[in-house]
């Protein structure tokens, strides 16, 4: 993937996107957007790039639907990347709130529908799938993370959006290792997942 | 379960039973042990309990085996409930060390055998079956955590001791809620899980 | 005592029921309410129950009356459980604030009826004795609660509320071991007098 | 109570006396014995005496014969204050740890007697008696209190050793308010309850 | 000095009366005022009084005089105890903010008096004098300092204000021992100038 | 670079190795071998290495040699790489400490020629040239740069050791930005220079 | 260089002159403004001077020239000494911020000019000269600051304010170390750039 | 005073040597010699010394003679500057400890004695008066002060050891102002004070 000098590059998404951006100074995170950022420095140091993690914690496609407007269309960007949805499908399984609306599949589509229509406006706009780090295919979180990522192929074959497919990603690394190597709870992606991530995406 | 006055009962494990005991000043922990010893006090108050939690973090079947003489037995226990395992079979998959030995199933076999034949002096000894949060019985990690549990289970026959099976317990719960919404990485209690291990033992 | 799934339930009270909440991430604090809060997730799994702690420390009667519509109403309560008064007759022990108006048995009585009258509309509505872990009949505090006490029950008995008797639960410990066992200033419940309250209210 | 100039003065006792004193630069405490401390300072400038709080939380008479030689006796006092016996008794009534042997009241004296022994050698040396500040004296610990303090009477008139009755002090102040208006669990006395002490020692 | 029961007694002064009182839970301090008011308590438990410390760090007599409105006469005193005067000497010798105008001789009279025609209302009205822990008569701020307690005797004496004099109560201590073993900086008194104070006070 | 199963990569050198390492738990830091160890999990999950950080802030080509054995040798690698000397430079323009003997660039070429000796019985060993992140050629901590690493090319022929060249990766990025975008002191690589490291060395 | 009693002195520039001040209590940082406040005091104890530090890190003359009204000329000075130009300059190296922009010579120019005229009102007015610690004299970043100090010159002339030259100060001390030794970065000038600083002013 | 390249400095006393250096990393305080090795530095670039702070807070003559041969010669000093006494007066005004022996003059002057015959074998050896920052020459502790510097001065003169009078640098700052604006205990000499001494070592 090939961006311009003086690009606008906004990540928006989750905790996945967001790697405890308010605790870092450049409110970049710890996560796959420092590696991109880094990565684009060090390698094509002629070009430079504004780079807006907009990634917040504990988001599903609901919220950040919400907050696109300020988070993510104020920055005038040339090129989204979008990853949203395991919180979708996540609250299912651990019911945190109990008094929260979930989202359903439905309503996942909806949201991501209304994201790609806002995102018309933009030069590119890609879709990055969420996933569930489990190589096991009847784990009931992965199938449903798989039947939300259904929706999101529907959505994005509807609008003519390109798909980076992130679980795709991360089954070639779990062909050799569980996905507990990289995370205990199969979601927060740390230090290697972050890579699988970078590189997804830089490969565009 | 009914326990004598002045009994001294010793819990012997992993995190699990540990609970954080190191940041408690009694030495307890925050886990089910705690609440065993409270409801102990709360609802027998006409009995004492020496109550000991010999559970540390991170052991798997040969680290408590290394310690049980110092840990276990230096108590003179009259009853000692022991729950090893989860740890055997997790580093299978999360690799943390790729260069300390893998419990194998005939190892864990052979640790509790050992631990057994130490254990045939207290009055009373109980194995606890070690468990995966996991209701899809199709999960890599679940599929292996009950390859161990059936070892246990044969040790306990050869040697006449009893089993309370945690599995079981959690997968009665199971029915209802994903194993998430207890704990992100399926394997420690929380206060929920804590819960349902106080009953299970104090039910013996 | 039984709840239905999506059951609303607030506890009412002063620092037995608060327990440090404010410094819980859940609110719940660390007492009778969380043990209540963990059971009812661990034993019933499949019915999903929103807890309210309304509890403030140091609030007698008058202090809870002020606060009943934004802290126990507002929530729409089905059930509530209200824990109100030694703090009412402590002050008269410990004047803490001498400038601060007393809680007279009438006023006691008075606030207690003005609450039950406002707790007319929920679906279940049960007082809870205060108590003082003194099992000398002839303390002074003791007899004064009990005095507190008894216009409780003349209130509940007026107005057809069931009274949960937390002073009865405690005399039950109190026939093994002293007060003091359970808190150094006779109040305060700690671990094991949380148990015997949380069980005094899950028997209902 | 008069003192030499250069005269060395120990205080021996428990947590009455110890007030925290290791969070203190000057190793006195905050309670009755800097009280003391800074009164003879300010009110006899003219003489230096060295003072010393022998006082160790949680002690009890048995505990504080043990080290009586190094905590004591080491400082080659003239005079000797010593309180003992509230933990003797209180142990009884919370148990804080039922493995430990309780001190009955024969072990009391007997320990009372050993260092009434050991101060003969001192210029001076003075009994104050354990107190506890509950005016009921139907109390089952207040009761207990004053059978060991019956013993230490016996002690003391055996040895002609002088007794600073406390608790006769704060009976007179509990005319007047309950004893909880000075401490909660009834016995560490705080800044009031210093005050009453202080005053008892000094005037001797 | 005998004070009434209910009465309300407030102390206005500088850091002396303050002595840290923000950082006490009662807003009492860790000076004078508590041992005034500890003792009040211990000795005189029949009574109740509400103790109100109106010292503030750094104030001089115009600082004063321009918060005794709300500080001091807010509280509707009974009785009132007024020791001020030090940093309008001290600001000479220190010159902490050379563009904060000085407090001459006239000025402190003139403030003085002005506080003592506000105090006409209370019942009772008490002026101690500022005073430094140096015995040296020939230090030159020791003699000015006794230049402004000239004018405050002179106020007194104008309004019939009793004086209780502080310098002569530390001057009898200097007797035996220099200034500096009370404090380095000869003006903050530390717990034996606190002591000294208290009884100052009390003896009235 | 391809590295084998179960293959030991030990990294030497000074800070820019050592990364803050006391400060991460997995004794890795924050630099460039934190970035290919987390590359070579990432996309190479069938594959295991030990992979260990021998870099020690502040070192020089002295310091260095002096602890190989313990540090280096002790790990029996499979695979060492060696950056080192920038510090041998450094105390000759800031220097720290007058008294420490200075590296010449005889003694530099003295400590590497040992070190290429030592590290003859590993399967595999390479040089990264130190570096200083100055494009201007004129600049005299560049030009003494420069000779040690003249110093270095020699060694390394002499000894068939292959050289990998750190300078030369940054004189790229600097032809598009001044090395003070990478770091201020020139020196320390930051997240920036470290992907440049890591690269450098994982093509090898 | 003489200043008059109760002259008010202010110091304006960035984070060299700033020196942490907002972590001083006395607002004066810890450069060479506290290193004159505090030699005036010390030598010339007979004069008041109020003296400002109107230094902030970060700021560039276009910056400081926002703020001149609220920051210098709210002072009412009657001396200003202004340092200001390196961060015009260093942004062109380090690219802290892509999107914010760059300060050309000209806008420097301009803003310094600007700066002259409202300094016009003062008594006395000096420019110090911004500098960088680089002895050679074809570093590209110390070739840059000369541009800009040349356009400072060119200033002052027009204006006929005097310059005290920083840059040649630090050259002197150059002859004989590097200016690594002053500061890795080469511009914050550490205690002994500071010294140098304080030096130059005061000299005048 | 001129030093030569490479000399060893050496400056020995109590805490107005020290000045919490063992808070600052690089063990030289914050006071005089701070001042005068950042001055060193900045205005005799072409010179190295090696600079030493042999200060101890508390320490009078006694104890600095105790461990002179450890903190002193063992650095093989060229010059040294010892400043002692202030402790010796100081303690017979506070007090501090009433058991620890007091310095006499005599004994004072046998220390002193003693430390410059250890002296003899330096290429350069300074006396430094201690001080007291109080221009009342009747103030008692200055009376006392100048009594030991009289004794401080015969023994340098038998020595042949001169003399920097720290009292007379002080008393030309103090026809200004008084020494409370450079202490409030008119002896640790805060930033002003410490830039009069180091002023007074330079000037030598």
């Amino acid at each position: 993937m090939k961006f311009q000098d003086r690009e606008v590059i906004v990540f928006a998404g989750d905790s996945v996107t967001d790697a405890d951006k308010y605790n870092t100074g450049d409110r970049i995170g710890t996560g796959y957007v420092k590696l991109i950022r880094d990565a684009l420095t060090a390698f094509e140091p002629q070009n430079l790039y504004k780079i807006v993690n907009a990634g917040i914690s504990g988001d599903n496609s609901a919220d950040l639907l919400a907050r696109w407007d300020k988070d993510v269309d104020a920055y005038a960007p040339d090129t989204v990347f979008c990853m949203i949805g395991i919180n979708d499908v996540w609250r299912h399984f651990d019911e945190l709130d109990p008094h929260k609306p979930l989202i359903s599949e439905e309503d996942y589509e909806k949201n991501l529908r209304e994201i790609c229509k806002r995102a018309k406006k933009y030069k590119r706009f890609f879709l990055i799938t969420p996933y569930f780090l489990e190589r096991n295919r009847q784990d009931e979180m992965r199938m449903l993370t798989e039947r939300y990522v259904q929706r999101l192929y529907r959505v994005a074959e509807e609008n003519g959006v390109p798909v980076l497919d992130a679980q795709k990603a991360f089954d070639e690394y779990m062909l050799s290792r569980a996905g507990q190597s990289i995370s205990w709870d199969r979601v927060h992606p740390g230090p290697v997942g972050s890579m699988i991530l970078a590189r997804l995406i830089l490969k565009g």
